[in-house]
C-alpha cells in the first residue's frame, strides 16, 4: 500500500507510551519514527528502552515533534487537561491523530479537537485498544445477531482495579488540574464504551449516576456507579472504582442469547482471548442444570490487540496519504458517543444523582 | 441420628416440587411420607410419578395433610399469597416448616409465619438451594479471608430468563392475587439473597430501585433493577427479569480479591460446579496480559444442592425431635432480611425510585 509505513511520533514519555512504541513496530503499516518530552535526554532514554531505530528523531518539546513535517501521525499519551492544546495543535501541524482516554475533559473540549481535524483532514481515533481485538468483532457478530441474541435488553459493566497508595497520592489520574475524570474517565470510560458498543453505539436518552461515589480530598472521583436508559426500555448498569480489586467484565442480555466475559480491556493472555455465550438456554427437566450449557469462544490473533489499532489506525492514514481518502469518521464518533455519556454521569454526580438527559 | 428419617408431606402438586420430592428421597435423614392436593387424583398422580414408595399418604386437601400426626415437615411450593394461611396452620400443626421462596409478599406477613413458628418450636427454612451447595461454603471461604479478599467493596448480581409466551400470560409468578411480586419476588429474591450473603447478611441502609421496571398489565413487575447502600460505603447493583435470557451472575469485590460466578442458582451441572477469584490481580510489565490470572475453583457434590438442602433441614429436625434442640435461627434470620431488602425495592419503584431506609 502506498504512503506507508506511517512514521509515527510519540508526544511525551508515559509508561502506556512504551505499550504502543511496541505495538508500532509490531504494526506491519507503521514505523516508530519520533518522540518528544520536555527533557531531550528522557526522551533519549525513552527511545533507548523502547525499540527506536537508530535514525529515530529525539526532541526536547512537543512543539519541535509537532514542526517536524516528517512525523505523519502522533500518539498523545498526555494527561487529559493537556489534550485540548496538544491534540488541536497536532491537528494544525496535519498530523493524524491517536489520542489516549478519556478524550477530553468534555465534549465541548473534545468538539474543538474535532474541528481542528477536520479542518486539517486527518484522521482521529482514541486509543481504546480493545475495541480492536478480533474478539471484539466476534463478539459483535453474536449481537447483532438476531436468531442467538435477540432483541437487546440490558448490559452491566464492571471495570475495577485497587490502585496502590503511590498511586493514589500521584498518579495524573487522581489529580484535579491533570486528569479531573478520575476513575470515572479512565476505568469508567472503558464500561461507557463497553456499554455503547454494545448497543452499535446508539445513545441512551438518560443517564443516572448511582449515589455513593468515593471522591478524593481534591474531589477527584475515586469509585462510581451510573445507571443507563434508553428510549425503548433498554437498561444499562457500570461500576467503576480504582478502590477494588481488578474486574473487567462486561455482561449483555438479549431476549434470545447472553454474552459474558471478564477481561474485555486486557485480555488475560496476548495471543487469545475468550468470551461465553448462551442462547436460549433452559434447564434440564427437573431443574438440576443447563440445558444447553454457555459456550466458550476462544479468538486467538496474530497481533496483540494494541497492535491492530495501530494497523487499523496507519491503514485509514495510509489511504488519506496515498489517496487522498476522507478520515473514518466512525472511530471520532465513537469516542464522542463515548464522553457524551461520561458528561452525563459526571453531571448527575454533581447534581445529586438526578437523571440527567443525554443530548448529541 | 434418633428421629430421623423425617417424614416429609408434600403441600401442592407444583412442578418445583417433584425436584424437591427426588432431593427428600435422595437425601439420607428423609423420606417422602404424603403429599396433598386439592384433588386427590393430582396428588396421587403425583406420588406415583414421583417416586413416592406405595405407603405414602396421598390426601385431597392441604388440611387433611396437615391434620396426619406421622407428618413430621411440609415443603410448601403453594403461591406466595397463600403462605401466610397454609405456613402458619402448618406451623400450628407442629409441622416444621420448608417453605419456598419469596418467603412471604412481605415483611409482615413473614413474621406472622415466623411467629407461628417460634411458637410451636418448628425449623423454618426458606428454600433457597443454591446456599446449601458445598460451593456456596468455599465461597464463603475466600470472602471471609483478609488476605485473599481485603476488605468488601461492591457486588453485582443478576438473574434473568426469558419466561415464554404461555409463561407470561399464565404462570403464578405474574399473577396479582398469586404472586404479587413477580420477577422481584421470583429471580430477584435470589440477586437480594446472593448480595446478603455476600456481604455476611450486613443489611444495607438504604435501597434505590432504579428507574424503568417493566410490568404487566395487572401491574405485576417483569424486570427491575436496584441499587443498595451500606452506612461503611460498600454498594451493591442487582437486575432482575423475566424478559431476557438466562443470566445468573455474582461478582463480588474487595480490595484485594474478586470473586465471579455465572451459574449461582443453579450450577451448569449437577455433580460438579465452579467459581472463580482472583487476588491481588495486576498485569504483565507492559500491560498485555493478567499477572497472575484469576483461578477456576471447582467443587463437587455428592448430593445435589437441593439434596443437601433436605439433609441440612432433616438434620436439624432430627436434633429437635430427638434431643429436644431449639429450632436454628439463622435460617429465619436470613429469609427475613432478604425480605425486608426485597421489600423495600418494591416500596422504591412504588415511590418513584426514592431512597427507602432499610429498617429491620
Amino acid at each position: 500500500m502506498a504512503g506507508i509505513p506511517i512514521k509515527f511520533g510519540i508526544l511525551g514519555c508515559a509508561d502506556i507510551a512504551r505499550k504502543v512504541s511496541r505495538a508500532i513496530t509490531l504494526s506491519p503499516y507503521s514505523t516508530l519514527y519520533a518522540v518528544g518530552s520536555r527533557s531531550v535526554e528522557k526522551a533519549s532514554n525513552f527511545a533507548k528502552d523502547n525499540g527506536f531505530p537508530a535514525s529515530a528523531k529525539v526532541y526536547g518539546s512537543y512543539d519541535a515533534l509537532l514542526d517536524d513535517p516528517d512525523v505523519d501521525a502522533v500518539y498523545v499519551p498526555l494527561p487529559t487537561s493537556l489534550h485540548i492544546k496538544w491534540a488541536v495543535l497536532a491537528a494544525q501541524k496535519k498530523k493524524h491523530l491517536l489520542l489516549e482516554k478519556p478524550v477530553a475533559l468534555n465534549v465541548k473540549e473534545f468538539d474543538v479537537i474535532l474541528e481542528a481535524c477536520e479542518s486539517s483532514g486527518v484522521q482521529f481515533m482514541d486509543a481504546t485498544m480493545w475495541m480492536h481485538h478480533p474478539r471484539t468483532a466476534k463478539m459483535r457478530e453474536f449481537l447483532n445477531d438476531p436468531q442467538r441474541f435477540g432483541q437487546f435488553k440490558s448490559v452491566h459493566s464492571v471495570f475495577t482495579f485497587t490502585a496502590d497508595p503511590d498511586f493514589l497520592e500521584n498518579d495524573i489520574r487522581v489529580k484535579p488540574d491533570l486528569d479531573a475524570l478520575g476513575a470515572l474517565g479512565d476505568v469508567g470510560w472503558y464500561t461507557i464504551r463497553a456499554i455503547l458498543w454494545s448497543v452499535d453505539f446508539e445513545l441512551p436518552k438518560s443517564v443516572i449516576a448511582l449515589p455513593g461515589p468515593v471522591f478524593n480530598k481534591a474531589g477527584v472521583v475515586l469509585s462510581c456507579g451510573a445507571s443507563l436508559y434508553w428510549e425503548d426500555g433498554k437498561v444499562a448498569t457500570l461500576h467503576c472504582s480504582f478502590l477494588s480489586n481488578m474486574t473487567m467484565n462486561v455482561t449483555a442480555i438479549g431476549t434470545k442469547g447472553s454474552l459474558h466475559l471478564c477481561d474485555f480491556v486486557i485480555p488475560f493472555e496476548e495471543e487469545k482471548a475468550s468470551f461465553s455465550t448462551s442462547v436460549e438456554s433452559g434447564f434440564t427437566d427437573l431443574v438440576t442444570g443447563w440445558a444447553p450449557k454457555p459456550s466458550e469462544h476462544v479468538v486467538t490473533t496474530d497481533l496483540p490487540q494494541e497492535a491492530q489499532m495501530v494497523k487499523e489506525f496507519s491503514r485509514l492514514v495510509g489511504l488519506i496519504k496515498a489517496e487522498g481518502a476522507k478520515p473514518e469518521t466512525k472511530w471520532p464518533t465513537f469516542s464522542r458517543k463515548t464522553q457524551l455519556v461520561l458528561d452525563a454521569v459526571k453531571t448527575s454526580i454533581d447534581r445529586g444523582f438526578e437523571s440527567v438527559e443525554v443530548i448529541s
